[in-house]
């Protein structure tokens, strides 16, 4: 059981920022999410394209402003459990919650901040006889760690970024790389489709295109994929299938946490402290709605602002909080650091 | 008569992010402050030092925050009006208005944004008999442009960071600087105390301390002023006085607009758009208060988001705006110029 102060559903930039501003309350945070990296859209799905507009930032790499949000809460010490899913949820009857994933871990927290974006970003699959067997037996929607496929023979299909992305990283790490289009165009960065083409030329990566793999065989792991290309069909080898056909964001389990919902979002009350209907259930960021709603990562930034306080309220009943500046009062990590201001000094001149 | 859609007043952080999010929409925006340079308290009172809440910046000084903040709007080509103070405000027929600032500079916008911090910095004054008539004749409590001091003999007063700043900067300008402090001990930077006593040992600076300056002299200008040292008096020639002796920040004449105030902030709808009690007229940032608020700049780069939506269909009426994101529809900036993310291409691998 993970027992922290509030338990952040969702690692986009509205999660991450949550933990400063809970850092700066004295509030212990520990954040869940679905993908396998921090960083929520930003990381998974445009890392390398610029945003225009982040308060400060007149260009910023989404990539970038999550390592800077990283950087920024690092002093906090927050938890991650990535690559699990939120589950169920059982309020407690000290009014505190337990959240369980998919995989059967729990979390014990006093407030539980949705900050779930879009939703958890659900693979597309796609539509193969007894897919769902090799689910972790060498299916794999999402790479966790590119260790697993250390001199593995792997299979990756897909026309997009991640599909070419992920088979030039893994020309250095498995031992044969092969990738599987229904088209010979693919659509991406301009330079990876180039690097693609230069590894296929040099021998690195086997293109089979147009094809699309019908079928796997194996009896505990897979062995091998059935491919069709125009009608022949043919068997190869492999240790891993990878197929990367996008992802599709759904509320998922959370829908049925008796939250109230509209139009695949989640009610707030925005005119005090993005609190869901269930006390002490607050929803920060993109997941939210109320009037006038917009969905931008700066919104996400004062909603995760304004749900710490009504946090600490909950966390430390009748205790009064004083808003204190950092550039005056500096900021005290969980890990001893301290960060401030250079002081002024007093000095006579003479 | 200055013609805009939005006249923002306050040119600290959540103003100036303001024509950002108005540009986006195409609306024009043109800023009133009272200080002679943007950036609000930012620049004012603390430009060196660094601020730790700023989303996705770890550490960042006011001054860059500013600097990032006018490099990102500056392809929405705003207006600026500044070292003058909205007075009075006139609702016309069609329901745009007539601000009118303390020089007699006129405003017609069709919505008026109030993001004026704390109020307008008003200088606090010394107590000297006549004071009054040489504002404007050589009694300066605001540098807005350091060439008036080129060659000319400048007095100054205080033991802060502003008078040791500014005494520094002045040497290079003006043909002599004098520097009068009650105390012997100055408050500021260690840097900017060292530097002025460097700068007096070389003889560029001329300290008089402990001192008060307690008469003026001139007919139509300052030609002295008289400084008293542990009760004995002695008259100084100059062309300029300048006290810095610090800024009180005052809501001012806004104040009396009619706008319902609580506890020196001007109360404003956040469960939908921070609109005043009056129609068209829009508070953000630090000078608003609501249940809940937070005087965080962060908070203001979310109410000024909020607000140019409102904003919008106040001066498009009956026009429905769909929220594109930067990321993916680019910049069109009002100077021509245009901003977007690479475009992915479709190419064959072959």
């Amino acid at each position: 059981m993970i027992e922290t102060d509030i338990l952040i559903i969702g690692a986009g930039p509205t999660g991450l920022f949550a933990v400063f501003e809970a850092g700066l309350l004295k509030l212990k945070c520990h954040i869940l999410d679905a993908l396998p990296q921090a960083g929520g859209q930003l990381s998974e799905l445009y890392p390398k394209k610029p945003i225009y507009d982040i308060p400060g930032f007149p260009e910023v790499l989404a990539g970038d402003l999550v390592d800077n949000l990283m950087e920024q809460i690092k002093q906090f010490e927050p938890g991650f459990t990535l690559g699990e899913r939120a589950e169920t949820i059982v309020k407690q009857e000290d009014g505190s919650f337990i959240v369980t994933s998919n995989e059967g871990t729990e979390f014990h927290a006093k407030v539980v901040a949705i900050a779930g974006g879009l939703g958890s970003f659900e693979p597309r699959k796609p539509l193969i006889d007894g897919i769902a067997f090799y689910e972790n037996k060498g299916i794999k929607y999402f790479i966790k760690d590119p260790e697993e496929f250390r001199d593995k023979r792997v299979v990756i299909a897909g026309g997009g970024d991640s599909a070419l992305d992920w088979s030039i990283f893994l020309t250095d790490v498995a031992s044969e790389v092969t990738l599987i289009h229904r088209r010979n165009e693919f659509r991406g960065a301009l330079d990876s489709v180039e690097k693609v083409q230069e590894l296929k030329d040099s021998g690195k990566i086997r293109m089979i295109t147009p094809a699309e793999v019908v079928g796997l065989n194996g009896a505990e792991h897979i062995e091998s994929i059935v491919i069709d290309e125009n009608g022949a069909q043919r068997t190869i080898p492999t240790d891993y299938f990878i197929p990367l056909f996008g992802l599709t964001p759904k509320l998922g389990p959370i829908g049925n946490w008796g939250l109230e919902i509209e139009k695949n979002a989640i009610k707030v009350n925005n005119a005090l402290d993005y609190q869901t209907n269930i006390p002490g259930i607050f929803a920060i960021g993109d997941v939210n709605t109320y009037p006038g709603k917009l969905k931008l990562i700066l919104c996400g930034f004062h909603e995760a602002t304004l749900m710490c306080q009504a946090a600490y309220q909950i966390i430390n009943p009748g205790k009064r909080y004083v808003l204190k500046y950092t550039t005056v009062s500096g900021v005290d990590g969980f890990d001893g650091t301290r960060k401030e201001a250079p002081k002024a000094v007093v000095k006579a001149i003479v």
